[in-house]
């Protein structure tokens, strides 16, 4: 099969260790690479002013020839967002499920790749040959639809891909985790299972989604009188489904708000993820045609996003619906971290208003859509691995999973905790880590990728802690003279008003500066702004305890 | 008693309303007003480079000769960290239990006031005369030693300020909560009770403090080969002294890490808060002389801030500690909202390391000073108070004690949920809101207080996203000729050795507004700065779909 018998089958992580998102893992053996998923991460707090976060791709395309495809576990941004990113760069077939392609497609929409890209649609138990490998996308349950595992036989035997999953024996859709092709898979024999760790952390089992949708009948029953507002992730098809079973069944109509939220339950009825009643759906323009307790709303904004639908009702800025005193607000998600302080505003615009909020902490109105540890457990007992590596999470929820595997029996020397960039080596008998690839974070900030570095990102920083100050003065070089200024512009400093003899003691300190300089004859721009800027700045920090930027402009005529 | 009839009895909060932090109340009769609490608050992440925020105090400065005192309920920083901030600006005693005073005495020696201050200490039981007022101090329990609630004898009947509270059944002084006197309060009579609202979300009663004592002693036995680094606020004394008992009692020695954390230890035995055992405490420097099994090290930084003991400890940059992969990190704290992810960074830093974490998901290693949903029940069901006004806490926690409180019988009109400024006026009949003073947010950036408005910190977000770039041009106006430039310097926009070619175009566009303008022989510096920035941002967002700051300078020769 292999040409090549000292070939080495290569893991190369290119993201999603040691964080959360941009999850990207490239398998390569001789010739041939697949890359299994292509997401994108969101900026962390001090990538101040980027909008998003992909994975360094240099290594793929030092090695454009070799990649034969993408895979798709599923549709989330995580997991698919850097796609069109990579495709600018190197033209790759693509597969995945529908629902899965689907978003893609609508992503390409936006941002059309220069060379059209091969797209493939595949089911659940498909198999692709792709090189010396073949991939078979096995079912598993997640919070969106048509989530996949993917196990890739390669020639130094299996490597098996959880993706994103949760066990969920009473799932929506019917469709259970497909548990038998797994074991099935197991008992041929697994070289290597990458598995996702994000609820390595958390004991027992994750809940069916279907609780959800127990829960929200209670909530229709005790709230019956009222006008019910529901937020969730878009996404989240299944339970977008369950709100408006719920709906249907206590009689009620639904109007669907925000963007993404429009747009999904279209493609997904579309597609056939969703089974929508004859009439339950009403457009947001017919609301005043019903009674408010014949109403719900299924909105955007579960996280707390500013603009969206329900950011907007909640500060009464939406132009459609009104807040009512007798609302109901069902916040059926749980805070993403880093978003509790988004959600805890939109609250307490809520409970000000009078409104009645119900999250995660009052009623089982969210389930997670991944595995905790006992569901972690069955899959490794099922795949019984030769070799372990935890995907998907910070560190503590890479190490957490190891502990898993080392309790399920697998040596600790059989478990790879990786990092991003860094290369497992597989061969028959033994596997290691030997050596790195290029990788990292490639920050977007508007249309620029990439062009954004350490040394912006810090300069962002100290402009936003205290504000900067600018010294523009004309001199004439040659004859040492200063011709105009120094004048001092701040901004995000003080209150240049109320502070104005702070500002002239400070452009009194750059003269001296300057004066000293051109008696002294000085010709170096630098020196002169080096001396303007230390002596400002211990001013400055003399009189305010403040350290704002300090640029000094020379100006020569 | 008081000699106008006419007069009603003012509740005016000036922090703690919609908010966590800064908590200060004023309660004025007549010609006399008392203030409980002055309190601090940490800024919003949309409050840039701000170190800390106090409450506007316009209205007790402009009321100065009616201020009689500032009691103090415990020395918490959001009680009592505004003090010395006050003290510049109005001079009035200050009354509080010794641990209070103790920290409240710290502070002053760093920033001290102009006049010196009388400070006053109490003790639970004490009644202070002050004007028409009678202040009694009451023992509560909290996550600080020496925590009061304040009865105050009014005119119109009594107000009863809880402070913050939890009733600990076995706390580890032995001194519960005094249900006794507060039963007594009740008893006669009790007009108001302003009540926490922190814990008003989460049902139940908060554990005992020795709660936690129980599960170190498991985990001292459970980890007995290790070495033991436990974090925890160090003004909570009581944590401090159960994790030196546990050391103590398994044959540890206590080593302790942090400034604030070696402060309070030596304070709070020098005062009697604590009881060490001899020879248990050993110096940072002494630990090379101890086995590891033998040592516990006791530290700050359990909300995960950078360059805390534990901080370094963990990223290794601790020139005394080094992580050894036996040690056993305690996380004996709650990571208070926001600060999740800063505490999620040192849990990865040492989970890589091969440290295991435990923190409270894992075992009952911290519980909170608040009282939950039962304890506040039971405050009111002593007191019955006629009005009752939620304190402390942003809307949600408000709203939910609200609830609390018409559950427990208290008729709706008569609770009142605040806003900061809003004035409750109360009678021998009637209460209801009236007016509103001055009031608000002082920020205070490094030595400046209350100079910082929305204007620099809307500068501030501009600079944080996108950076800047600042054209300069030196010209004759009144010959409508440019001398020099423009020139453009920029910071945290892009790159610049990468986007030369960029900066040059972005050169040519202020260019030619310049000759534009001279041609036209503009000489509005103004208009022309405006024409700078309008075009200048409309190439650069068109080219890279950010948006700047511009900041145009004209000088003229």
């Amino acid at each position: 099969m292999n040409k090549n018998n000292n070939a080495k089958l290569r893991v190369v992580s290119l993201g999603g260790l040691q964080e959360i998102g941009k999850n990207m893992t490239a398998i390569e053996y001789g010739e041939d690479i697949i890359v299994v998923d292509c997401g994108l991460a969101f900026p962390d707090d001090d990538m101040l002013g980027i909008d998003l976060v992909i994975p360094d791709i240099s290594y793929l395309i030092k090695n454009a020839s070799k990649v034969r495809a993408i895979l798709l576990t599923h549709g989330h941004e995580d997991h698919i967002g850097a796609v069109p990113y990579v495709l600018q760069q190197i033209n790759v077939p693509v597969y995945g499920t529908r629902l899965t392609m689907g978003i893609l497609a609508n992503k390409l929409s936006e941002m059309p790749p220069k060379e059209i890209p091969d797209l493939y649609t595949v089911e659940a138990g498909d198999v692709i040959s792709l090189g010396v490998f073949k991939a078979e996308f096995i079912h598993v349950n997640h919070s969106i639809a048509d989530a996949c595992a993917i196990s890739i036989r390669t020639p130094v035997g299996t490597v098996f891909h959880s993706g994103d999953f949760k066990l969920d024996v009473s799932p929506i859709d019917g469709n259970m985790m497909d548990l038998t092709r797994i074991g099935e898979i197991g008992r041929s024999g697994v070289t290597l299972l990458l598995c996702e760790s994000t609820n390595s952390e958390r004991p027992g089992f994750t809940p069916s989604e279907r609780t959800v949708g127990n829960s929200l009948e209670q909530l229709f029953t005790q709230y019956e009188g009222h006008r019910m507002i529901i937020a969730t992730f878009s996404s989240n098809v299944h339970r977008v489904q369950q709100i408006i079973d719920a709906s249907h069944k206590h009689g009620r109509k639904v109007a669907v708000l925000g963007r993404s939220m429009v747009n999904v339950i279209g493609a997904a009825s579309e597609l056939g993820y969703m089974n929508l009643p004859d009439n339950v759906l009403i457009d947001i323009n017919e609301i005043k045609r019903y009674k408010p307790e014949k109403l719900t709303l299924i909105t955007t904004g579960s996280q707390g996003e500013p603009m969206s639908a329900l950011y907007r009702i909640a500060f009464s800025e939406h132009d459609k619906v009104k807040l009512a005193p007798n609302d109901i607000v069902v916040l059926s998600a749980s805070a993403i971290p880093g978003n509790e302080k988004l959600v805890g505003r939109i609250i307490n615009a809520l409970v000000k208003n009078g409104i009645k909020v119900v999250n995660d902490s009052v009623a089982e109105v969210h389930v997670s859509g991944h595995a905790c540890r006992e569901e972690l457990k069955l899959l490794m007992s099922l795949l019984k691995p030769k070799y372990f590596m935890p995907i998907h999470g910070e560190d503590r929820h890479l190490y957490a999973n190891k502990e898993i595997a080392e309790f399920m029996g697998i040596p600790s020397n059989h478990i790879f905790v990786g990092e991003v960039g860094r290369v497992l080596e597989i061969d028959r008998r033994s596997a290691r880590f030997n050596g790195t690839v290029t990788s990292g974070k490639v920050l977007v900030d508007g249309s620029g990728v990439g062009d954004i570095g350490s040394v912006v990102l810090r300069d962002r920083k100290h402009l936003s802690q205290d504000g900067l100050i600018v010294v523009v003065v004309t001199v004439n070089m040659e004859e040492s003279l200063i011709l105009s200024g120094p004048d001092i512009v701040s901004r995000g400093f003080v209150y240049v008003r109320e502070s104005e003899e702070l500002m002239e003691e400070a452009r009194k300190v750059a003269l001296r500066v300057l004066e000293r300089a051109m008696k002294r004859k000085v010709r170096d721009y630098m020196q002169i702004k080096s001396a303007i800027r230390d002596d400002l700045s211990k001013f400055i920090f003399a009189k305010t305890k403040r350290d704002p930027m300090i640029l000094p402009v020379i100006m020569d005529v």
